[in-house]
């Protein structure tokens, strides 16, 4: 509580109590006020298991005593290497509430790369699916967890340390209520594109604001009535905040285990009703097939699809649509925790087929609590619009890497240069046009590869496009395309150059 | 920016920035984001005010810097005597973002205790619609501010210092950016029932996350697409925070100047494509009628209707929902920034219409940043449901009165005591039964008036009806019912003895 004073002249402060944002208070609301809500589980059999929040409470609760037993201190990490699945949903809230930092390994790295990330972050114990047991072998020793403890996803057995055995009989009765909403939860590393990966700790406060603001109309709005499956992985920037939010909204949650196919997806999403779908456009395009070739798909006339990592191409979004389908796209991070903008609709735009699908192909407008802004860069746009090197700030945006990797990413003000080169229209929606280093400078002028790859793809015997910049000597760089042909090739291509003339300037 | 470190045995702590939940940034983001956004006021005359979002930006920030010229010092008291309107609107962010303390006055306070909140508070400066210098005329001196600025609301002229000329020409180009969450925004006093009048100051932070959690679908979820209009009073626990929400949604916002009553809504609503309304109880009976007498009456299709402060009788819920129009219920108190609970229908209590009517007058559950429990009373209700006084806690509840008055009603852990008597049922849902100090004790036994009123009012021949506890030698209490009849009361009173008897224990 704060202290306020009304005498002399001392300043009056708030009277609002200290409450602090903290994921063990997310996880007993969850229980208390949600209960009976259920968590859908589909096993590598195909099976399906489910259970209800209250259950999966008590189980992270018995995983944090089992943890504090094992000697956890506050601030330690515990790796996972698991697919979306109950007992990974376990580790999200379980590691966390016993004081220490969940540090969700991505299964896509090379193994060395693994070895690296679980070196760097000093993780002392390690949960694993079974089905991904092969590739924790793979992994070189060196910097071995303290504990390896198996997670008998397929149900087929295992020889090491079952996670079954490891959770404590009874949930811990004496848990300390957590203290600080600044205290690490989470920790995800960067992809690495540049570099080896770099490692971003998300505290408590950061997952709980970013999770309200994915509750909230001006991001993915889903309550009580929903039911939400994460397609994208849980080691990826914490299933972009979905195991959090719908814990915290009542929303029924479908993990599909390590089937993220579209084929699978969708049979998931009958099955159970699904109403919000969030995934790579990659996966979409997979499951738009799915429905090209069964229209009586029998999905829920209320279900949506969020997709984010990749700009989905126009004919995705309106292919969705003529299954009465709407998509919508989230932009973030590793560094935001998860979205800092989504592409919903101003009825002004809502109104307008054409703008309609060019906006929603945007990455949208940022959410209440985070500041977008462009820092300006040698060039603008064809219409004059300004471009820039997107900059954020907000409650759930890194402010450094782990070790203090790179400080010359974040500006002397303290927002974070994302490194994306993008626009802002009238309307306020961002547009993520390039990567800084993606950009062509061709005599002295800048030129985006992927406003020529767009436009490449515009033609229908072209099913693939990459741009990229070659070296000049007398112009420095030069765009040069790539392209992937259908199996209709026209004979004349002189029409594609044609057209580009017609589009873009000489350089 | 938080440090870490993996080095030695120090915990790791979280990376994430530091980034204060300050209104500045709500302000700042309502402008670039939403700047197109309208705000309609009504005049006194009939007539309406329209401006954007961005045109109320630019003007609060000149109140800001006409403030800091003025002579305003971090804390400092700027007292509002308004209606619903823009330029309340304009001090809502104006005052808070010059580092200063909307203190909003309750225009039906007596006059004497208008006085006695402006003293206690120490309001330096006071705004005052033309409308209501009546009023402020009435106000007995002694502690009056240092500058009182007139807001000509009504268009007909005043001879006090002008709000117009008050404000400067200028947004104040240098304001600096608000440095903690924790500084307090606004101020409001209790109604007062029990003795004075106690103030409670709201930090930067309570008004933010309350207005966040309203935007999630667990609260209000309105957004771009919504027109909103508070009959909620301005002056009233900042109109539950709806001027902030709206803001932060980017939702259109309708303000109804003094006009609440249930007629001038309903034609204003219908006027301005309103889809979402909130008020009191008493409003919707009045805009049932106004429906009643005018079924086609025009309105939006998307509309629905919060209501808070007293729970509304089920005919009124049936009624509306006969002209389409849901209706569900907040609580909260000004001691809880706002709402605390929320109405929300799970899918298995929407599915049953009883269920449904009955759920929608319960009070609801708690939204996800709030923790709501009940402490043990000496009794059970008739169901063997436990019931118990309400406690509550959350970002944005109040930790204190201004100058620590009646620290009792905390509990030792830091919980705020309500002193309303509640239960909560199977699904989660909180109903608020009864004052503390209402409930009857009669011969050993609790009796809570509101289920006998409940009961009474069953009968179509009752049209009102309070049940108060009567002094008795033997009982302790006793209950004592006043009814009001309607045109048409029976020959044969025994009918109601019986189905008491029925209902009721004995005692």
């Amino acid at each position: 509580m704060e202290t306020h004073s009304t005498s002399g002249s001392a300043p009056l402060t708030a009277t609002t109590m200290d409450y602090q944002l903290t994921l063990d208070k997310v996880l007993a609301n969850a229980e208390i006020v949600h209960g009976a809500q259920q968590i859908v589980t589909r096993r590598p059999d195909g099976g399906t298991f489910r259970y209800t929040f209250r259950d999966m409470a008590e189980r992270a609760r018995r995983l944090a005593a089992s943890l504090i037993d094992a000697g956890i201190k506050p601030g330690d990490r515990v790796a996972s290497l698991m697919w979306n699945n109950s007992a990974h949903l376990e580790a999200y809230y379980g590691v966390p509430i016993a004081g220490g930092i969940l540090h969700t390994v991505n299964v896509r790295f090379h193994p060395e790369e693994i070895a690296y990330v679980l070196g760097d972050a000093q993780s002392r114990f390690l949960i694993v699916d079974d089905v991904l047991l092969p590739l924790w072998r793979d992994v070189p020793g060196g910097c071995a967890p303290e504990r390896v403890i198996v997670h008998n996803f397929s149900g087929a057995g295992h020889t090491g340390e079952d996670y079954e055995s490891f959770l404590a009989d009874e949930p811990c009765p004496d848990l300390p209520e957590l203290t600080s909403e600044r205290a690490g939860a989470t920790l995800c590393y960067t992809g690495g594109t540049t570099g080896r990966p770099k490692g971003v700790v998300y505290s408590h406060r950061a997952l709980v604001l970013h999770a309200l603001c994915e509750m909230s109309s001006a991001a993915f709005g889903y309550g009580v009535t929903d039911c939400v499956l994460p397609a994208v992985p849980m080691f990826h920037v914490n299933a972009w905040g979905i195991p959090y939010s719908t814990l915290m909204s009542g929303a029924k949650l479908v993990l599909p285990g390590q089937n993220l196919d579209g084929q699978s997806l969708l049979d998931l999403a009958r099955d159970e009703g699904v109403t919000f779908l969030a995934g790579v456009p990659t996966i979409w395009s997979q499951f738009l097939d799915g429905l090209e070739a069964r229209p009586d798909h029998g999905l829920s006339p209320d279900l949506r699809i969020l997709t984010g990592g990749a700009a989905p191409h126009r004919s995705l979004i309106e292919g969705l649509a003529r299954h009465g389908i709407p998509m919508f796209q989230g932009w973030g991070m590793t560094e935001t925790s998860g979205v800092v903008t989504v592409s919903r609709l101003k009825p002004e735009i809502a109104k307008d087929a054409a703008v309609r699908v060019s906006t929603l192909g945007k990455q949208g407008l940022p959410l209440p609590i985070a500041q977008v802004r462009l820092a300006p860069i040698e060039t603008q746009d064809e219409g004059g619009q300004c471009i820039g090197s997107i900059e954020v700030r907000g409650t759930s945006v890194t402010g450094a890497y782990l070790n203090n990797l790179k400080p010359e990413k974040w500006t002397e003000d303290g927002w974070f240069r994302t490194g994306d080169i993008g626009s802002i229209d009238a309307h306020g929606y961002l547009s993520v046009l390039e990567r800084e280093e993606d950009l062509i400078k061709s005599g002295g002028e800048w030129i985006a590869p992927r406003d020529l790859e767009d436009a490449i793809l515009e033609f229908p015997w072209i099913t693939g496009c990459a741009v990229v910049g070659r070296k000049d000597i007398k112009w420095g760089e030069r765009p040069v395309a790539f392209v992937v042909l259908s199996d209709k090739p026209p004979d004349d291509w002189s029409t594609i150059c044609e057209r580009l003339a017609a589009l873009f300037p000489k350089y």
